[in-house]
């Protein structure tokens, strides 16, 4: 009934992130050093058990899960690190430790081939570091999986008209094609939906907004590098109405009946652009109800983050847009 | 106005999906042999222009962005492939690509340290395969951006009694709080959130279900690894009512009124909890609609997506339910 991997997939996204959170972020590590000598010790002073080497140790730190975490910072010599992993290792079993993470800076780059050498595997990479792991246990493997989505928004703007803010684009599918669509954008690293929503309506358009509900999103697969794609069309309010094309991407910018936009032969074919424009038709018309944004916190944490839901039925609640302007 | 990052930022999802399905998906490359013969021409028989030694060149695809993607899968020793790669990178330059790709399996992970040394930076890894990039222009990076969120669920299945499915984790943040929650997961990489919330039902309590609305999401960020988590509340209708307990990981499964349920201290407290709970309570008397799962295609590529709106204004809709099991 319960496949093997089912420990890693059902834990709970309070149980998965606990941990990581409090294992990751204080990466305080070094290179201890346990012997103050690392040379042979004379045969003819010491008994034969003292004749071993003492090996140098990775300092780790303990995540919540029973593994630990190598944040290696200092530049080593890929033999000395070679030793000291296979050390650290052989006492991180005798520990009964679980998942070990070895998190290598760039400049460490010689570091990378020893840990696959002794049997780490990539888990995840930015940029500036590459993250390794191993399962030491003959247990399930329930080390937590990588980031798996990119998040996308579209704007949807209208004003008091009932005319939508469009643009032209000039690169990618649609250039030359004369279409007007919505602007749209990938949602920064960090950065909440409707923050995004109103920064890319800003920067492709100059067209200032708050924001004001979720009417609608999709959800896609193997759209890069295997990864999935969540898009997220976000209905926003305008508060300027001067057009500010930007110049680098866009090909031009204008308020358009959100029936003539509607009806583009192109909208009319396509039949996920054709829902939404069902959607932001019936919004006009005051018949659809979208998820507007609730600022909240966790409990587990004061770090405030956005619940994005139908609050129609709820009152007294603040949202994205004055919750940044701060009318609360 | 516009910020230098604002090409990667507000390229449309549509524009900068495309080029990388086309160009990441047909990895077919292998290391060519321009010159037959590698070794030095004697000086005697042939003129100087011809005394330098012949390098072998990476073969590499082009992807839709102006940039090349090179795929390598056979074993090479490091100096040959340092030397191709430079040699490469200088033709790369002169035909005026933009970024360079290098997908090195782990198998190969002799040859990263030549890539970062060549100004290759890490982009993204998998357990079994590593992905660096140079961008070689010395106009604004437009490289595509890595995943960025996790995705997880949250499965609010109610009976005809009014009652809702609540297990108690023996494991994580919950384990031994007598708090009685929805069944939680993470959805696996590929998968549909509604997939992914009957699945996670069925796993932690063996009740089989269809999906019929996400009632409400939240976001937030710095969850692990520094990436960002989305949490989607999906409501399900049971069509199995056998309780079997996954032993793993749920210490007991019930069905508990609903009211019961939103009136734990636990859930009171916690400002997030209580919106959904009150969310739940209101859909339970009919006051609420969420965002339906409906099938569609984007016109782009024949693969079926699903798009999540309020269809309560819409008619003639398939959803994720009887889309799954063939009710039309």
């Amino acid at each position: 009934m319960v496949e093997v991997t089912t420990a890693r997939r059902s834990k709970s996204w309070i149980a998965s992130l606990r941990g990581i959170v409090q294992a990751v972020n204080p990466f305080l590590f070094r290179f201890m050093t346990v012997a103050k000598n690392e040379s042979w010790v004379g045969e003819q002073a010491v008994p034969a058990e003292a004749r071993v080497p003492k090996i140098d140790l990775l300092d780790a730190s303990e995540d919540a899960y029973g593994g630990v975490i190598v944040d290696m910072k200092e530049p080593m010599n890929s033999d000395l690190f070679a030793s000291a992993l296979r050390a650290s290792t052989t006492k991180w079993r005798e520990q009964g430790k679980k998942g070990v993470w070895i998190k290598l800076p760039i400049e460490l780059v010689n570091l990378v081939e020893v840990a696959v050498t002794e049997g780490f595997r990539y888990h995840h990479a930015e940029p500036s570091y590459l993250m390794l792991v191993k399962w030491i246990p003959t247990t399930a493997n329930t080390l937590p999986a990588n980031a798996s989505h990119r998040v996308g928004i579209g704007a949807f703007v209208t004003n008091s008209k009932g005319e939508v803010l469009v643009v032209q684009e000039n690169s990618g599918k649609f250039k030359g094609t004369g279409v007007w669509k919505l602007p749209t954008g990938v949602v920064d690293e960090g950065e909440d939906i409707c923050t995004a929503a109103m920064r890319e309506a800003r920067e492709e358009t100059g067209i200032e907004t708050e924001f004001l509900e979720v009417l609608a999103f999709r959800q896609s697969h193997n759209s890069f590098f295997g990864k999935s794609d969540l898009f997220f069309v976000c209905m926003l309010k305008p508060t300027s109405f001067d057009i500010q094309k930007q110049d680098s991407e866009i090909a031009a910018v204008k308020w358009m009946p959100l029936e003539e936009y509607a009806a583009q032969p192109f909208i009319q074919k396509n039949e996920q652009f054709n829902y939404i424009a069902k959607a932001c038709l019936e919004k006009k018309k005051g018949n659809y109800t979208g998820f507007s944004a609730v600022p909240t916190t966790s409990g587990f944490s004061h770090k405030q983050n956005y619940l994005y839901f139908n609050k129609k039925v709820l009152s007294g609640t603040n949202t994205c847009e004055n919750s940044h302007t701060g009318k609360l």
